[in-house]
């Protein structure tokens, strides 16, 4: 049987290398079948495997530049079933695809927010007057290049390759190491391996924050990141995201976790698990 | 002499009704006047402080739906010379602002990508298939309504107003209760209060983030807030920036910045400052 990895599409995003280099190492280790699907977000991505459409997402969760991104983290914590399974890091770099002539004749530039943020210096110094158009992905943004020669897009070479259309320049994000790290996420419980992802809210009351650090601390667990988000309550009342360098199969891991359900209002664990190896 | 506030521009901008409040409350305070001057971008409204052409800056640094405005974090960490004056939080409604006769007449939506993002579940709704379009401001996006029957703006019914034009539907946001804090920048040393905000990055060993998180468990300080933001470099490498419920100039604090320096590689204090009564 295959297995169904959904990914944000259409075809030539970044999340579908991702997808496709996942699979590949999968392939490699239970010589199972995979087959990739599409969806039109990243949220639908994720409810397809809460839902039972697909086994597995693959999903963006941080850009080395412009950081985290908060629809993974705002979603995961809403379909709280889900477990990370594998973490990959890809490299990043962007390419200017357009069918005008020279870059004056540009005049609209489409792709995702965070590819638009990543090239954002180069987008001043050379389109400073160019209308940005936000897309779901930057494999959609192509869409958009079909017959109109004053229209530009920012997506991946692969991309450009696999809709046959001129790159006018590539790289062009404007820091050269720009990686991206994704998650595969399903509905099984997660392998194990040396990073544990949580989130946790906590009570209303001074030095709530406190308590769930000093749990951390207590144990000699190395966080390597953490992150607020909103509730979307209200103001100041937030999510905590927290990264462990640390399974929570390991002792100290099991007793923080015990003690952290007494010191937050909801704890959710995501799972532990490896980074695959580039 | 007047004291120049600059504000992320043009005229109807939330950024501008926020430094309009505080600058009816300055001169309350001090009868000061006080002169609006409106900037392009969020970057450029905090360089202009940093490099002498404005007194002070009023910016967005989160909203309680989408988070930080990280823009506004990762400019303050590059001009360090910018100290926080002031905090003061303002009730965020949205308009949808159009000259179409009806909302299936709609076509294109313009907004600040804060703005869409806020909005994301009413466009879903009402306007699933409208093409989306960030603007730098939700004031910047009224222009494009000009002669156009089929554009659309989210911005705030005040900007409707000053441009005389109409309101299709307010409020439009997700949520009735969104808001967004401001921060009052300026060069001179902060006035003190009961938030205290700063920023670090650890040196590149395990459990770099404990020590600085255990200084101020120790100090019995509690974090209101904590981020991770990307320094760019690499991918897991960051920078923290930390929100105090408490006032530098409190001995416990004191010993802990002291304390701070030995345990981070760079830390930069941001200043303590009161949240202004609503």
């Amino acid at each position: 049987m295959t297995i169904l990895i959904a990914h944000l599409g259409p075809s030539g995003t970044f999340a579908e290398a991702a997808a496709l280099r996942y699979s590949t190492w999968l392939n490699q280790q239970t010589q199972q079948e995979t087959t990739l699907c599409p969806y039109p977000s990243i949220a639908q991505t994720m409810q397809a495997v809460a839902q039972g459409q697909a086994d597995l997402a693959v999903v963006p969760v941080e850009n080395s530049i412009e950081g985290s991104v908060t629809t993974t983290l705002d979603t995961l914590w809403q379909c709280d079933t889900l477990q990370i399974q594998q973490a990959l890091v890809l490299p990043i770099s962007h390419a200017f695809i357009t069918r005008a002539q020279t870059i004056d004749a540009v005049e609209t530039v489409y792709s995702h927010p965070q590819a638009l943020a990543q090239c954002h210096q180069w987008l001043e110094k050379f389109l400073p007057a160019a209308q940005i158009i936000s897309t779901n992905s930057t494999a959609e943004a192509l869409q958009y290049l079909d017959d109109n020669l004053t229209a530009g897009a920012i997506a991946s070479q692969r991309a450009a390759q696999l809709y046959n259309l001129p790159v006018l320049a590539c790289p062009i994000n404007d820091h050269p190491d720009n990686c991206t790290r994704f998650w595969v996420l399903g509905l099984q419980p997660s392998p194990g391996g040396n990073c544990t992802s949580l989130a946790f809210t906590v009570h209303d009351v001074p030095g709530a924050l406190l308590k769930p650090l000093q749990v951390f601390a207590q144990q000699n667990i190395n966080l390597s990141k953490i992150e607020s988000r909103p509730t979307k309550k209200s103001l100041g009342d937030y999510l905590f995201f927290v990264d462990l360098e640390a399974d929570a199969r390991q002792t100290n891991v099991q007793a923080a976790l015990k003690e952290l359900v007494e010191q937050t209002a909801t704890l959710k664990v995501f799972g532990s698990y490896t980074i695959l190896p580039t």
